[in-house]
């Protein structure tokens, strides 16, 4: 029986946990074999201290039955990055599933992989998918067709084990979630601008709008080339 | 100011979701440095294609303030390997917090940082502590004096938050939650042995059968020395 093939994008200043939630629940699944894939196979930097060494890169990746691409800050330089792009349709064109994580979700905009599909993202870069001719969903995991998409960095969890189930069956993705103890219980209810205190949204929107800024010019070019395209 | 140090364990055949999560939640903590150690600089193997390269070695360490033991089935092999108890215990003297996910709690018990002390794990591990005189807490965190130990690897953010508040403040982890988009919707209620279907819960046991007898054996051992030392 073939495996099927599940790659995960890794790119310089990435989130670490939009990827290694997904890999987590990916890597538990049975007949399937994991990649991560990266431009060369230099490890790459990640928002922590924790450097991400790549198995392959786009040269000698196999084709891919499931794409994932998570997202960060690194992200919102990637959607202007040729090669990656490139690597992305190239790949698109034979998989079976084209998902992402957090803003990974704009990376596959500007590849061109989101034109009439719903999609989410991480909340502060919902907006920003429309500009790719995605239709922005503000839920926690959106499946559209053969395009899954997960919100914001610890909604990677949820969007893997709905995609396991998709790949596998129910009760292989719920082993899966009780092998992980996937129970949560949050200490605040402060995981969404809806229900965290007021203040605190405010902090961390004030907090961000250099990055912000960034993202909304990056976005643009982007969204430029793509038309252009 | 002084920053804050925290580091956490990196061993070979670690569950990588153990380490990640929290490393996610600790990296957004202003005023801190996060630290990845291990024996050696050498990348250890993780339980999934992710390789885990440190930051630091035993050797070069500075003083912790926060220590957090990860679990896994390497953590098995870890309540046995004498450099790594000592380098617990070492660090544990002047250390605010000692602090574990999963498995990571029956390493701390096997350096003898848990006797008397509540904690918790993963759910497949509980009844396993008391061979290190600890009191076996069935919860999702468990707070008992500066031991602060997180339950089953997606607990790991759960304990990080918790861990983030008493480090800072409520407001900083609330932030950090926000950011973090914690919002969690599981897609099954399967991530607890309570609530799982019971032939879901059933066939991971009996797939967890041989790990398990390994686990016992390795603990019976590590306990006695622990007697004995």
């Amino acid at each position: 029986m073939t495996k099927t093939t599940i790659g995960l994008l890794l790119f310089p200043n990435m989130t670490q946990l939009d990827l290694t939630g997904p890999l987590q629940v990916f890597s538990r699944l049975p007949n399937a074999k994991v990649y991560l894939v990266a431009k060369t196979m230099a490890p790459v930097t990640s928002d922590t201290a924790l450097m991400l060494p790549p198995t392959t890169d786009f040269a000698h990746c196999p084709q891919l039955d499931v794409i994932c691409v998570p997202g960060g800050a690194g992200a919102d330089d990637l959607v202007n990055d040729e090669d990656t792009l490139a690597f992305l349709r190239q790949q698109a064109d034979q998989a079976r599933y084209l998902t992402s994580v957090c803003t990974g979700a704009l990376v596959l905009g500007a590849a061109g992989l989101l034109r009439g599909y719903r999609a989410t993202t991480h909340w502060s870069a919902l907006e920003d998918l429309a500009a790719f001719g995605a239709i922005p969903e503000r839920s926690r995991v959106c499946i559209d067709r053969n395009r899954v998409s997960g919100g914001g960095m610890t909604a990677g969890i949820d969007f893997a084990l709905t995609l396991a189930e998709l790949l596998a069956d129910r009760p292989t993705a719920q082993a899966i979630q009780l092998m992980l103890e996937y129970n949560p219980a949050p200490p605040f209810n402060a995981g969404s601008p809806d229900t965290a205190p007021q203040e605190v949204v405010a902090m961390l929107k004030q907090r961000m709008q250099g990055a912000r800024q960034h993202r909304i010019d990056a976005v643009k070019r982007a969204a430029d080339r793509l038309l252009r395209g």
